[in-house]
């Protein structure tokens, strides 16, 4: 084991941040059309280089007019002859004088002579002279233009009344928006009105996205689990998140843990990049042989922080030369998805933002009220993931979700991280907590539900907006209920229902469900009953102790115990298998169909789904209860709706049944 | 006037939305790369399609052993012989029994046999067996595979201990991700274990931007002033609206006023998208044509909204036919870019959303105490568009920034808006009120200042974070000052220092700067100083009444006038030009070098900048004022910092020192 990189003298978190902070991304700057600004940070001041507007310009529909003309209109209006009309995108063909009018639009050019507008609502066109008969006020004795058309003026104008003046919205020489604007639509705006085109914005930073590890494969690729292969996670899931940030990903073609690929790998993603994160592989090995070709053709600013998840994160640079590649910056993210995430969004965005000119998004934080007591290892800073519910008031429970052992639906199940000080060892229920959430789009779900999976609930749950639901077994569920977190419980089979914190629950509804023995197709062992399990050689498999499944199947065995008038005990330790417990209500059935089981327990349902062959033992009851607290809650409402007429749901479902 | 439209029987806001959420605009989904699935939304259900991890894996890096084998171990270590190694990605080429360890990586498949292991920093590995000695415990008399290797482990562990049973992540079959979920790296990284390479989302809804109007030119495009042509400012900023709300802007080629070409564009884009968008001009013509377009076309559901900005909102259907061509949503939006953004937001940006499958954002909304009374018009209810400072202590003020008429520099002034309701006239100084903002990124800028617009102010302001300047002028920046409503005013030339309001304020420090005559290069007219405009018949351009620039200029008239023994009127009348009273800076320059005038007022800096002739009057000086009551906000003190050297901003600046 001495070949193994041991991390001492952990950097502290603000040491770690300073010297990400210190490494060179700036990617300078590029030029983009205006249509694809959007979200781009301007590299340099924009002065304007014309008036907008760039003449004087009509603010409303009116008329037209110079202003001395109107006064005293208020109490006595006066007529105008209209000697023609003005329209936008017009060049005015008439010039106004003194006592005369013109029909002008919105947006049209002033004419010579006006210098202010009345508003249409404020006037009367009266048409030609003949119909004059009826204004009042002091009438001219003809008109300019001979087409006879005269306006009622209403009331009196001041000048410059509803004209904008060139220049008034922004002059020629102004400062329009500064260095560092970040472009929305309201920039893009005014970036149109002054008519500019293409712009200089930050270059955004290219950053290299190397996997490592023997034992990665990436989606869309086979799995050899006997080799302990699994799929890389973290590729395509730091890529969007370094989108995101405001970088532009370069996901390479995968390394292993070959040194010499790895080297190559590396030091050409320097050459093309600003920033060069690792990530992948777990294993000590990929991390040492990274950890060399980081100290062979670059160098290695710090190694290993003092934070929970995250310890073996490495920072340096990679590549550059006596020549002027200045090569790139570098950071070797953990192996666990959770903690590569969890560092990436720490550490290295920060530093991503900064490159391209962003900001820091608005602190997305949410104040919340510990659900349950959770210990933590002293002495390390620990970012702990929590999972977010509100109660029926609104009040926000916290609760942690991390599996460890790098869980990938940790990173689901989760909505952001509490900062667990060094010192401290425990989290305790009812305890305050600042949650920092993932981003400031997280909110929390609007349904918690834990318990049973279960084909129907699955279907019912695509019908409620937001969901979370952790399959925790019915026996998780009820333990989570007695302990006040989630929303409801999804119960499958026998239960004590007088029990504390069961007792006020509300039935919401639910179903029954046939189950029994998943077999091959055609059942080739001619499986007739449990008895078989017991009495032939058969291999099965079972479901966790914490499956409602597994409880009926457990009273079944234990009532052909007392049938044939033998131990319990000895009937179960008969089937082989019994512990054999896999974790989901396909998962038996999988391995039946995979040849790894003579039968597996399991939903007639399920052997329909997958082709198998099916042996009915019983029916159980699956049952939806509410949290006595939430029976108010808005989505607990809604599932209550949707599950008093369950059948849509059930459609389908070979062995389903509404209760 | 009668041809022209009038908006009667507006609708209520409300009701304008449900008739836009009424519009199908969804465009079925569509199936994408897993790179390419950042921010968008599934359309189904992805239920886990294999185990994750697909076979027992060591969770940490140490030694697989069978867990009974190590109980008591914690009072008494026990040593056991190595039968081999586990790598990540390797296949176990070994099995363990009784009284046997395999030393195993983080990752690694469980070798047969093994059901635990214990962490590598519990352990101690004592190589051959010849320095066995110093281990106690009980100790195996030799080795399986003859290496001699053995492990000393210090701790018990249990059954299942830092292993990852098979599926125990997520287990096939099991619900992984539900429709509706939006894609962030999180959902990515579980995808990614689950090996989704591809996935089926919402599609993203395509949304035609047509502009309309005679008058608008496209950014990039060259005015006719004189024809009232302005850039088209609505096209890129909706479209890059339409971007951010998750949908997929084209943006059609410009058609103006003509029946023909629009009804062509019109249903063109009604057949290529499923949202129309018209926006553009603000003359009723081009209104009505659009107007009568939908209504041949299509089908018109609503005209006009009883909101402001926006009445002259139209809601529709265009093109669909009996052949099952559906059309398009239709909406149209006022042209005035505040108003067409403001309308976009409140009414057409949900509806995209909602068609996209995306979240309403989360509300971003800021309270703040109105720092001016705002008098509104009674019987509409308003968006007000408004500017937000925070003072020392950090509260909100808020202060309105429109200033109608179509201003496009009120788009990036403002941060967000005050919804005033119809029954409210005012709003009054103090009033606590609520800022809906324009996203939840925005945030108030650093520094909020007022005042004289100067080239070297627009550098100092290039080397603050987000600071704001309206440029009104020094009298506009004095009598701001006196509200307390900026951070700091800056004034040129003299002013009253002893006034309320103005004398507790802190000289932060400034530069003077050299003014004078702005002439064409070499001086043609051979223009000495101010008597020439005085005496000579040239044509001037001044600067308006709010310019600290005009005041020195009206003093030194006053001073010619004292000199002569004149009227100080009859001084100021016999400048031809006196009152054309320009915007910016360098408006009047610009005048002169585009011929429309013989000199203008001016800095030296302005003419040297545009290859100008210049006849220097004086000097001023220019005087960065903080409110008392902001002197210790960071901002103010940055610019405090900044000026306190202020040199290098003014490097290179013609007729510019520092004070």
């Amino acid at each position: 084991m001495s070949e193994r990189k041991e991390f001492r003298d952990l950097a502290d978190p603000e040491r770690a941040r300073e010297v990400v902070a210190s490494l060179d991304l700036s990617a300078g700057t590029e030029r983009v059309a205006l249509e694809d600004a959007r979200g781009r940070v301007l590299a340099e001041r924009v002065d304007a280089a014309l008036d907008v507007p760039g003449f004087d310009r009509a603010a409303m529909d009116g008329y037209a007019v110079r202003a001395p003309d109107t006064y005293g209109t208020d109490s006595d209006p006066t007529v105008l002859p209209v000697v023609g009309s003005v329209h936008a995108g017009e060049t005015p063909d008439l010039a106004l004088d003194d006592g005369e009018a013109a029909e002008i639009s919105t947006g049209a050019v002033m004419p010579e002579g006006a210098d202010a507008v009345v508003i249409v609502e404020r006037t009367e066109e009266l048409g030609g002279a003949a119909d004059a008969g009826g204004a009042g006020g002091d009438e001219p004795d003809g008109d300019s233009d001979g087409s006879g058309r005269r306006v009622r003026i209403e009331t009196a104008v001041t000048p410059g009344e509803n004209v904008m003046l060139a220049g008034a919205d922004i002059a020629a020489g102004e400062r329009a928006l500064g260095p560092g604007t970040e472009l929305t639509p309201r920039e893009i705006g005014l970036l149109s009105a002054l008519g500019v085109d293409d712009l200089v914005v930050r270059a955004t930073p290219r950053v290299a996205i190397v996997s490592t590890g023997d034992e990665l494969v990436r989606p869309g690729g086979a799995l050899d689990h006997r080799a302990g292969q699994i799929h890389d996670v973290n590729s395509y899931a730091v890529a969007t998140a370094v989108e995101e940030a405001g970088g532009e990903p370069v996901v390479y073609p995968h390394v292993g843990d070959d040194m010499g690929a790895m080297e190559e790998t590396l030091v050409e993603a320097a050459e093309e990049c600003d920033l060069v994160l690792t990530s992948g592989s777990t294993s000590a090995s990929a991390v040492d042989v990274v950890y060399r070709v980081v100290d062979e053709r670059g160098e290695l600013l710090l190694h290993g922080v003092a934070i929970k998840p995250g310890k073996p994160m490495l920072v340096g640079r990679i590549g550059g030369d006596s020549g002027g590649d200045e090569g790139a910056a570098y950071v070797g993210l953990p192996g666990y998805p959770v903690s590569a995430l969890t560092i990436f969004r720490t550490f290295v965005a920060p530093a991503i933002r900064s490159s391209a000119g962003l900001p820091e998004p608005r602190t997305a934080r949410i104040d919340g009220e510990m659900a349950v007591t959770e210990r933590t290892e002293e002495g390390r800073r620990r970012l702990l993931a929590v999972g977010l519910v509100e109660d029926e008031a609104g009040e926000t429970l916290v609760y942690p979700v991390d599996k460890g052992s790098g869980a990938t639906t940790t990173l689901t199940a989760a909505d952001g991280v509490v900062d667990v000080p060094a010192d401290r060892n425990r989290l305790s229920a009812g305890e305050r907590v600042t949650v920092d959430l993932f981003s400031p789009a997280v909110r929390p779900p609007t349904l918690l539900g834990v318990g049973e999976d279960d084909p129907a609930l699955s279907r019912a749950l695509d019908r409620l907006e937001r969901p979370r639901y952790l399959a925790r077994g019915s026996r998780g569920g009820l333990r989570e209920l007695r302990e006040g977190l989630p929303d409801v419980a999804v119960v499958a089979g026998p239960f004590d229902a007088g029990e504390e914190g069961v007792a006020d629950a509300a039935d919401l509804g639910g179903w029954s469900r046939e189950w029994g023995l998943v077999v091959p197709a055609g059942n080739p062992d001619g499986v007739t009953g449990l008895a078989d399990l017991v009495d032939r050689d058969l291999s099965f498999v079972n479901r966790g102790t914490e499956s409602g499944l597994r409880t009926n199947l457990s009273n079944a065995l234990a009532d052909l115990a007392d049938d044939r008038g033998v131990d319990r005990r000895a009937i179960t330790e008969s089937v082989s298998g019994f512990d054999r417990a896999a974790r989901a209500f396909e998962s038996p059935a999988r391995s039946v169909a995979a040849g790894d089981a003579d039968a597996g327990l399991g939903l007639r349902a399920t052997a329909a789904t997958l082709g198998l062959g099916f042996v009915p033992v019983g029916s159980q009851t699956v049952r939806v209860l509410a949290n006595p607290d939430r029976q108010e809650k808005a989505s607990v409402r809604d599932l209550d709706g949707l599950l008093e007429d369950v059948s849509p749901v059930l459609d389908g479902l070979d062995g389903f049944e509404p209760r």
